[in-house]
């Protein structure tokens, strides 16, 4: 039994004079990509030469929408938008990758939220449900890369919105199937080939041992190798490699 | 033989907890909304009950795009960018009213390029280029409001992008087809009787007279009742009962 | 005895080309003018324009710092930032609106914290001691505007820097001393009579009735007479003719 | 004869998760730190970051000043404002770098204007004033950096502001004392040797010998070793090492 998956990562968070991440580098790895939107990072131009790159390279592109927040990275918790709210300025983002992304030749096929957006999806319904109306309203053929298993994934299932279930190559998980904190010890993995060898045995098993010890089943279409790392195209990389000395085929979840 | 025009307004110029103008009123008298992007006005939150509210009334809605510029309400001219820069600028904004025009049911059939980008654009061609590039590589079907004989106007043909030909109620015109300079004295008419009477003229004349005396042709597909005095909505309201009482049919150009 | 008070409101809340509240009318009634620095609202004219007007009027000056969130209007809640990084945002709109006091032939005696961060340095201790060492490493003779009993009161006691006790003449208080939630029904006082009723015997009984009904001592140096109400200038009016005519003088805490 | 000189330097210009230059490797060089102020680079805490390592290295900081324009680095032209917003805009930034200054327990001592404002006001003798007026305004025994012979220094002498004259090291001049546009062949020095002996004569000499190969008498108070290259660094090294083999003593021009 062949097995095929895909490769996201986080991409185009450059910002006018400032440059982020090694994404040329990245697109010869990954078969998505997570362009972010101009609101927690990247810019128009920026967008679009990442949609032009991935174009070129065959790299899906997925809209990484985020919170209005350049100071804070989109990492900053924002509270006190209604879900209403939230879901216009999803689709406002979604829409302005897509336009550019016409520009590159290129087409986005899904949407991934980005960092404390995301999060708080996971801890609140209704949120999650504005995300998954905000997605769908904008074109009904757009995936939602969600944690499967938490909020984020079962708005999408009511609102009738197809997700991607997504792997965190370098994380480890709670027995909840949500991320273990930073802040644990062992809860990042530095080691590529443990973390390359992680996603394997994942795919393989359809199981993922928690960072207490326990075994939980866990279904993955895409799997994220972004890091903050300055390693993380080494990684990337490494996991990739692993994966088709396994038999395992790369390819974006949006074209199958 | 009858006639049929277009009105239009700028619209959605609010931004965060901060009104502007009455759009209510206004989307009681014209047939098409020019809605702020969210550049030099707006929000996705006032992007949507805009739209939704021109969708309740049946009024056209256009992106109306313009310079990343809140503090100068996109009226400051702002050199650095690239044409192509720009062009990814307006690809951004355009998409992303497109999206939150989705959400709320209804959809962008056209393009206004705001303030002192529009003014910049009908001075330099590769900005003019650039922009109605724009416009098409976001949808081919958008038509770009420009005034006639103007870079703009001659750009979108070039490109291959329907133009919808703008006549300003309340300003007059050069010899060149122009708007005279505020500064002149007796550039901007507030009279609004005296404005909807040159309207009227303008449109079955085919022809208006300049500040200079000079008769000039003129073709029109859509009036900009704008204008940034308080007595906006009276002399729209005028404006459109004067063409109204002299058999003029007021109905989106975009629906043609 | 005679009792003297002052009376502060929030100003300089406009931003570009958005007006917002009547600052030409409340500088009339108030004694001390919160002027917004422009992170939540505010520019640098605005700011000008306020502390200008302000100076005519004989009205002290305070700076008015927030979160840098102009669509939320600084009432977002936004979580991820540090203390010392709090710190040096806050230090960062003292100097600059100093600067632009300056500029108005104006200076600014004291700081009162606006929207959500205030609400936030009341429940966080480490957030209130950041911001009481943002205002003595500016300037140490500045006054911190705070609610009496509250965490911010006690930080500023223990860093050294002199408050002022507010107090909401349009609020009901909890027994803790907190304001009642605004969800709350009869929290908001909309009756001008009523409210300045209330404040008359809260400054002669140095007590309040809180909204469940008990008696909470109080003392007060500032009363907030800012209210997010069209009736702002009205309720602010009959504040001052109500004290005034019961023998308490309106004077700036920050001369006395 | 001994010669002493200021060698400055634009720093802080990272912005919450963007670093940008090596400011650290920097102030081991220079003797005076342009100090970003949010505007067009920075935020509060980097420019604490930066005040504070300045201090412990016992480097003289600056204000740096520009357009509020991130996207453009402060280096787009924007053109709408008044001189007397533009005064109230350098003084608000002025302001807010002496706020987070005195909380690095340092403090500005000169104000150099950056990118695009910096070019625009050595061309209009309004902007020019106003921006001298605000130095002087904010504190009258500022510095302000500026070109020798231009309108900048022409302005800071008419409103009795103290200027300190700046040579740039790796580029060339034209005959009325402007930099050469960066579009000549030969007007950006690349090579540090080259540069070190040009700044070395020019402080020896009092002149500079232009692009054009005329000598044209110059004063220099400070030397801008600043560059957009990566070899920035080096080349400031450079600099400095030759100088201080010849004899020339690095001081900032504030102590003197």
């Amino acid at each position: 039994m062949s097995i095929t998956v895909d490769l996201n990562c986080d991409m185009g968070e450059a910002f006018g004079p400032w440059p982020m991440g090694d994404d040329e580098a990245m697109l010869d790895i990954v078969s998505s990509a997570n362009i972010a939107c101009g609101f927690h990072a990247g810019d128009p131009s920026i967008m679009f030469q990442t949609a032009e790159t991935a174009k070129r390279k065959g790299v899906a592109i997925g809209a990484h929408p985020g919170f209005n927040d350049l100071q804070g990275f989109g990492r900053r918790v924002i509270r006190g938008d209604s879900p209403a709210e939230i879901e216009r300025m999803i689709a406002y983002q979604i829409g302005a990758m897509q336009a550019v992304a016409a520009l590159a030749g290129h087409h986005v096929t899904y949407v991934k939220v980005h960092g404390a957006l995301n999060n708080m999806a996971n801890e609140d319904e209704d949120l999650a449900l504005a995300i998954a109306r905000a997605v769908k309203g904008v074109d009904a053929s757009l995936v939602n890369v969600c944690m499967p298993g938490l909020l984020m994934e079962k708005a999408s299932h009511q609102v009738g919105v197809r997700v991607a279930r997504e792997f965190f190559a370098d994380r480890t998980y709670e027995e909840n199937g949500t991320l273990s904190s930073r802040k644990k010890p062992g809860s990042v993995l530095h080691d590529a080939d443990a973390a390359a060898e992680r996603v394997l045995r994942a795919l393989q098993d359809k199981a993922v041992t928690t960072l207490s010890g326990k075994r939980i089943p866990i279904e993955i279409d895409t799997i994220c190798v972004h890091g903050d790392e300055a390693s993380a195209v080494a990684m990337a990389r490494t996991v990739r490699a692993k994966l088709e000395a396994n038999g395992v085929s790369i390819a974006p979840f949006s074209r199958r």
